[in-house]
């Protein structure tokens, strides 16, 4: 994902650069408008301050790293793992897979291997690890959300930064001839406003919802192999069962 | 969230204002336009009272309070102090918990106490902690709900504003001269609109739903708890299973 | 709700005569435009007549009634009636109860007497009690779906009244000084649809919906008390489970 | 349903006719405007071509005839036969009730009636039914949709036909006094995309979707009263367990 | 499907040709305009890529060849097999159905004879089915939405385009005469991005996930089969069961 993240950005700035290069070249500064900045940027900080905490807003931020991510997980080898913890604890018994632990490359398996070396219940063992899962995947959620709502906020400030430019230009018509500049200024607000959404926000949200979904099948295998391993399921069952969810592979 | 909030506010305040002052000082008085907020506030208040009782509408409002909380609970104390119930309750007898209720702090969990403490009866307690919980979270998501529509409506009956404005100037044109600045004042409406929606209702509700969500982890946590004790969990995995909600800690 | 309702809509028609009003009073009947209201209201007309069947017009107009009822219900009254039931029914037994019977006050609670006394297994019980309430709750939100479907038409046959305006205006283009003037009475048909939308039809679905979720928030109260009747639950865990759902009450 | 539907179209296009006639009677047969229709209509037609499969399309297309369907069923009617059926199969065996079939009036009921009398097991007669009655729905919903999709295309064609005329018109400037019935010109593809959607495709999938809800509801009451029928319920509970249902009839 | 995707398009082509041509065959390499070819292709790139990672958006890519498939399955055809299998199974054991493998015709059926010949427990065959079947429909449902996607970002990049023409144009006012087919050009971008969702990206999207419904469906088919089978239900209950499913065939 990292690469394909990184060109687009490139792509993307490019683009826009281009578009307005080829028709003119001397207007690219034009386009760094600092009033339209300082409304829409000022404007949606205030906003996403307002509808998160400090606590949230720093956690979405921080989220822009899932989609510099090279790749999620390697769901073979974590099958084959967990077919060799089937193997190992038919034989040598739950104890013993510990030693197979992968010390932290797979957080949720650890603590399922854990659970599972101590003996608990296999339902009590299901829930703890649905719960991480389930809870894991609402705060990645979140971290979108905030991406998606910024996304949602940065339109509307260029919106209002337009309609102030707008409302002072009408009101202050004495020159015929300052219109049409007056409102080219007053539209860069609007044209901020979706850039940021169009190019940033929206996709690094979809990104982020990506890295979520890929993450939230990765654990479910675990979730299926811990309870397949619980259930003393033999070797070529707890593969069959856990291939099947990479039909949904991406 | 306290903090967040009231930062939010005076960027949000300050940016609008700055955007005016520094194209022209002047015009500042000019923004706060008697016309426009009849409308758009008037309006609005009309279509929120038809829409609502005046019971959900205080009940709404008041709920501002949720955007001006410090910090919502501290999850670590309450899996802690559970722990030492789960503990108790084992060596002591359910009876015994009473002594360590939090007198308030936590309502849902001394519900569950005196429920435990009465030897109600597992399925029972737990139905009447998360009915008690699904109707609180119920209740804060219609008081969210008046600020998502009070953003709704907003907007437009700015736009009602506007269309008044533009259909009495269109009418009575006899001062070519008169237009623009008449087309000024009638955007305002909009303008006013928008900026009520996008800088109080739409965050002001954001925040109260994190509120919301945040209020419900907590009382899974507590439910999940209180469930645990009366199973007789001995305290590891009462904390391990109550641990495992953390992951979605914000 | 009923007081809501009726100072609601007096704000909002005095808001919109005000803000014509304070402009220009001489303007106050122009806004009453018999095209506009022609296709706006026959457009909207015949697009819900299409949409529904007069059975459920019928019905959805006349769910108009339910913004205009005092008070749902006392919850604690019902609650009350109910553990008197339960203590009746552990003392008396089953047919007794038919003697608290509310005679058509709660009617769902009335069925749940008879089912009760009538000796029902508590499983059908159960089944035909919530099978009565979701449908009941389906067929207030299907009335409530007809308000948003007005909702929705209106603007968009206001939209339609004014491109006809505009057509007819740019093509017969002979004078142009009645552009402007023509123009406004186009725009009128907009302005119509918005606010029928806006001060009447989006509100009046919005109270439907309050009062249809408040209704099966009793209907759970009920059939939840009726169910612990049966079970023979003591007064006292009734009357907890019971006021466990008041958390939601608003 | 078929007359409201009737008249529904009756009104509908009376109100337009008369919105262009009472302005301008000359202009009738300006608003019926070729290269609009073709655009709408084309472009419409080659989005929904690419969108479905040719079955589905026609499928879809003759979904409309439900718009025209009198009365969907008679439920008490259908109550009162369920009822003879389980008195008579308490009596003379579920062998019997095939005499009571409907001979297709009804065909669900008469899947049900067969299945019972051949004594197949409850579970596996109401999972028939339920698959029936479900796929059924989803049918039904995708006819619907196709309704929903032409009503979501013919306004985005009738935007590009406008575009389209926007864009020659503009460029081709070269005689003033052509730009206002040009525009006119080029707005007729935007009404017509809207009416189109408004008038015929939003009213008709809505009453498609009116017709679906009733049908599972009048599968629902069969499906539960195949069901009591082979618990050997007593005919006063079967006809409570069905009048349950009608609490959401319309 | 795949008659209806080639002959949407080429109607589609033919109408927007027409439209153009009918009215000024001049102008129709007017409408190939570069600059606007870059922005909304350029910007749509970019913000795909940076929203989906390179393996999933080939995947979405390759996702159009459903939307040139025949037909997809043939229902009648795979319960008759299903039949023949239930009566092998039930003369010569599980074992024996192997014989009537489709040899990756139907992969899933394969899985699930696999399963049942090796007499794997029926809970176990229907949950490995079930996770094949939910996470292919997954999969499509993730090619399907980067169709949806682009046919977002498509529109967004189209407005980008004409607000960057908008702004320099009125920047640099300096020939009045330019202005009119500046704006032209300047619209271009905006036609682009709405022709391409229009036309290309949502159709395509939604024959996407009409084959995904309808594979779907035959995947609960072969599932319900295989379960059937391993119920060992004679062949007239799997064949009520398996066509039930054609309820929703389209």
């Amino acid at each position: 994902m990292r690469l394909s993240t990184i060109i687009g950005f490139i792509i993307g700035i490019s683009v826009i650069f281009l578009s307005i290069y080829l028709r003119n070249p001397d207007m690219l500064d034009y386009f760094v408008n600092l009033p339209s900045i300082i409304i829409v940027g000022g404007g949606t900080t205030a906003a996403i301050l307002i509808n998160f905490s400090f606590r949230q807003i720093l956690s979405g931020l921080k989220a822009f790293r899932y989609t510099l991510v090279g790749s999620v997980m390697d769901p073979e080898g974590v099958i084959n793992l967990i077919v060799e913890m089937a193997v190992k604890a038919r034989k040598e018994g739950f104890m013993s897979i510990r030693e197979l632990s992968t010390a932290g490359k797979y957080p949720l398996l650890d603590i399922g291997v854990d659970l599972v070396a101590d003996g608990t219940d296999p339902g009590v063992t299901r829930g703890i690890l649905e719960t991480v899962s389930d809870y894991l995947q609402m705060k990645i959620g979140a971290d979108e959300r905030i991406w998606r709502d910024i996304g949602v906020y940065a339109p509307l400030y260029g919106m209002v930064g337009t309609l102030i430019g707008l409302i002072m230009l009408l009101k202050t018509l004495d020159d015929p001839a300052s219109i049409a500049p007056n409102m080219s200024v007053a539209l860069m607000a609007t044209f901020s406003g979706i850039l940021l959404a169009g190019l940033v926000c929206m996709p690094v949200a979809g990104k982020i919802r990506v890295y979520n979904t890929n993450m939230a099948l990765a654990r479910e295998i675990i979730i299926e192999g811990v309870a397949s391993i619980q259930a003393g399921d033999n070797s070529q069952i707890v593969r069959e069962k856990l291939r099947a969810y990479l039909a949904g592979r991406q």
